[in-house]
């Protein structure tokens, strides 16, 4: 598993992740000020679609590499093993 | 707005949204490993279901502080709003 | 348990219901016309969300009406065990 | 678009969506008799859980198969199309 399927937006992930860890940051400041219940859950909201979004764009690469090269490899057998692995991730986003 | 409802878990929440910051951080370190995508992904939902339990723990506090004081007060509007107030953010923790 | 809160929106509500079995039943036809899937995928989401809608409408009477009503009689005990048993609702709405 | 990705399994799919009609009846009936909300709320995020698992199946057989086909042809250009397709619809199920 040299190069996983983001290799080539990795920086882009990665700035989405510390843009995430700095609205977590900001979620234990606004705690921490006792701001109002709601502002903090509108927060909560922004913090878990943003994490839906990076999900999203991961997924989406995975399908276009890993699985694709799987896919139009001659191993049949390990390209069900991969598309049973990206389904049980998918199902997994959908019912979070 | 002098108190908000999770004003008695403050330590609690803080202490989650710490471990959350954390398992944040660990995603970028998988990401910048070029660890592979489906376990990143596999920890992305983790990060995803800790948020929504924190969203839970708060809007219990919400209603059982917020929205209780405000239905046992005299000021039917400000009941009002305060219930429609919380009904929206429901929605929005439904429907992300 | 007299009346449930949603008692004079039961007609919207049926409406609402009747509407959702009329998409199901949609779906039934595009399966058996072997309509390509993402349409029928694109149909199951608004179904989904359909669903999620009358469930956030039938919430919001629940705690105007029956939580609201245990928030303001006397008995502590009955608020608490009303509002306990409406979050463990939202908690399964919103992780589903 | 001659076989949907579904088509081995079409009376299986079928199966599952009349059942959920008949749940979707079921929960007519209960709104109907003016059953307890979060009796009719629980029933609801079965419903929504049972169509999410359809839409789970379907997907499958469509990466199984319509996308599979698309990878393994040599139209870069389809392929491409077929997964950015997926992909929306993926996003779909996965913010609803």
């Amino acid at each position: 598993m040299a190069t996983p399927g983001y290799h080539d937006d990795k920086a882009a992930i990665l700035a989405r992740l510390r843009r995430i860890e700095g609205q977590v940051r900001g979620l234990q400041r606004m705690v921490d000020d006792e701001s109002y219940c709601i502002d903090v859950l509108t927060q909560v909201s922004a913090v878990t679609r943003a994490l839906q979004s990076v999900a999203v764009q991961m997924m989406d690469e995975h399908l276009r590499h890993c699985v694709a090269n799987a896919v139009q490899s001659d191993d049949a057998e390990e390209a069900d093993r991969i598309l049973g692995e990206a389904m049980k991730t998918i199902e997994r986003l959908v019912k979070s």
